[in-house]
């Protein structure tokens, strides 16, 4: 690709995304594409203040593309690009170019070795996808046939001075266009906003506390760091997940962002305490296995509300194996008393949770024993509500369970219950960790 | 919430969504809520031609609900509801409407009433949630504390007559968005329409087929129909819960369209045979669930790869606990050698398979046991690759196991070979009932 001479406004770009294609208006395939797009524009520091969908329309597309780009410096276009002839993004960038499409021989000479090369032949439906809109230049494609294209239209910025701004489009197959997006996209993309100023982020991620509990909590730093620019938080409800605390700072370069980033987050975290339970990516599962690797200890489970959600939860985690023995599902009463010796007698409660805790450890031979009994409902069981839930631990002397009071329906309790389980362990590793 | 008199452009209804929120635009989340909306639209014959996601800000979000308002009959607003500063859609639909918030006290006593049914105290913040837009419906939640809006706009058609749009505004956490689609906003926007024309939905849920075999399986009724226009069929990949089939029809009446549905989809049913599981809402695990009690037989369950995901399943179905006793997550090898007598040596195998069917419902007392053991990934195991899966069941005398082979990460292969463990006990329990 030629190297772009002309940058944009410089440095606060804006780049919207328009996903095309009628399956995503019907529901039919869910647009995962413009969220990954906008993560890594973010990430880039260029804003994106709004992402359209819209159907295989002529009209339609072609307008939606306009208005986006009449609001900001570059628009991103993915879908549309297959062989057939309701993808018509070809001919939306022509119109909004103002340009014919022409036939690229040199291109139709890939698209047919592509075919070639698995021992088929081209259909020639796939000519389509070899037209280029006049001015365009062709992103190859690495995976699939859609090559991909970078569109420049000249226009006017506010003061009416003369602008190249710039649209490209991606293939819809998301594999695809993830690699085109990194491989050429983003590179162009900032070659024309020029610059250097680097953005870091960093999530704290939370359990234990309501949206507008935690806002409350951090009325003080949020007015304070409004005043300094320092940095910005954002709160994000991410429900089953808790909530997360995201910090982002902008600096000259990655060095002096991150510098800020951690300055405030570290700030935020004391402040939090305890109900900050991982950061960025790491989840609560992975936390209960690093701590218990970490003190050399295996784990077994024994669930009945949950019926395996929470071992389940364990075992998403590659390298489990090293700390998870296995658990046991008690869902009937009668299981819970033979298999793992709890006292006949209500198996809601205290007692239960306990007893299933320390049962299963020794049934599966494990170091530490984690259980959970409760009603999930829809019905109350042993006259308890459904939100009653006890969580059990054993760990080496220690036999405790914790009640514990869910509320929403029964998927919105049993998936509560999983992961306070096992925040309920965590705390406790923690805790026995400082102690 | 009061009936509506003033039918909007009918039949041919446009229905927007634009969905607010932040941290949609930075891909932090996906959104899910406007696929979900656009299929339900799609369902009820609305077309839906423009889906935006817009940041939480005031002038943009509000561009945005006004943009889609000028194009369309209706808007759905999704998100923006919470109790934090950024949350604006209440503010937005004020500015919409031309019109104030006012305090809705009623409303303040009903988010305090939430609080204190869970032992807790309203945060101020939570009051913001009672502010209504003047001349606005509330729509009362019945699962989160943020209610819905039915927001009437005075507007003009295309000739210039008057005409009342509206704008609905919902939560944006999934759960709490689909009640209230479906108990609400989806009611009030048929009603509008007016017009007595009846659409009726049937979707076949399947298992074990490809889309494109799926496709190829349904060449013919698919010209057919569409040249008769008795229905529409539409094939909806949805990923790890197999394919859907859904066949929709026009009537004058619901009897009428119920009756060209049913033609349709009965004779589709017969052509596709088995690997249609259910209809419907129906989900693999409550057919599996009926199957069993409709012989009134128990079920347990030992798994290794899938780490308890088949027996959550299983209970996620209220009354699983009159089938389900329970299960054994067997993941370290020594849990299935000591507790469900599998023969030391390979446990990815046909051997282990059968003997934790067998050992399951012995150990548990149940009827019926289901197992599976494989290799989840990233690593082999006992030099079976990834994707390597045996499903064993014991059904009465029989005890037999089924080889699959599953592709994808970690996650797939799990979630995959979760629902392909309850598709073999499906079928089989189906045969023998045949039989």
């Amino acid at each position: 690709m030629r190297p772009c001479t002309q940058p944009l406004r410089s440095p606060a770009m804006r780049c919207e995304v328009v996903a095309v294609g009628t399956e995503l208006l019907l529901g039919q395939i869910v647009d995962t594409n413009s969220a990954v797009i906008g993560e890594r524009l973010a990430a880039s520091g260029i804003d994106s203040y709004f992402q359209v969908k819209v159907g295989d329309n002529l009209d339609r597309a072609t307008t939606a593309v306009r208005d986006a780009l009449a609001r900001s410096d570059a628009v991103i276009v993915t879908g549309g690009l297959g062989p057939t002839h309701d993808d018509l993004t070809r001919n939306v960038l022509a119109a909004v170019m103002g340009v014919e499409l022409e036939r690229d021989e040199a291109l139709v000479d890939v698209i047919r070795g592509m075919f070639a090369a698995r021992g088929r032949t081209m259909p020639d439906n796939n000519l389509l996808q070899a037209d280029v809109p006049r001015g365009a230049i062709v992103i190859p494609q690495t995976r699939g046939t859609a090559p991909g294209l970078i569109c420049p239209v000249e226009s006017v910025d506010a003061d009416g001075h003369p602008i190249t701004k710039v649209v490209y489009a991606m293939p819809g197959v998301p594999h695809e266009m993830a690699e085109m997006l990194e491989r050429a996209v983003l590179p162009d993309l900032l070659a024309r906003r020029g610059g250097t100023e680097a953005i870091v982020s960093r999530t704290l991620r939370t359990w234990g506390d309501s949206e507008s509990g935690l806002a409350e909590r951090l009325v003080e730093p949020i007015a304070e760091l409004e005043a300094s620019h320092r940095a910005t938080i954002a709160l994000l409800a991410s429900g089953v997940e808790g909530i997360k605390v995201r910090v982002t700072a902008k600096g000259a370069d990655t060095t002096a962002a991150r510098r800020s980033v951690d300055e405030v987050a570290d700030e935020l975290r004391t402040r939090l305490g305890s109900i900050v339970f991982a950061e960025d990516d790491a989840s609560m599962e992975s936390v209960v296995l690093d701590l218990l690797r970490a003190r050399q200890r295996t784990l077994a489970v024994a669930e009945s509300m949950t019926g395996g959600m929470i071992t389940a939860r364990l075992t998403e985690v590659a390298g489990a194996s090293e700390v998870v023995r296995g658990g046991v599902v008690s869902y009937a009463s009668e299981v819970k008393w033979s298999l793992l010796d709890v006292p006949e007698g209500p198996v809601v409660s205290d007692v239960a949770a306990r007893a299933m805790a320390d049962g299963v450890r020794r049934l599966l031979g494990a170091d530490v024993g984690l259980s959970i009994t409760g009603v999930a409902g829809p019905a109350p069981q042993d006259d308890r509500a459904p939100g009653t839930v006890f969580v059990g631990y054993a760990i080496g002397e220690v036999v405790e369970a914790k009640q514990l009071s869910l509320f929403g329906d029964r998927a919105r309790i049993r998936a509560y219950a999983t992961i306070s389980a096992l925040d309920v362990l965590r705390r406790t590793l923690e805790a026995e960790q400082m102690a």
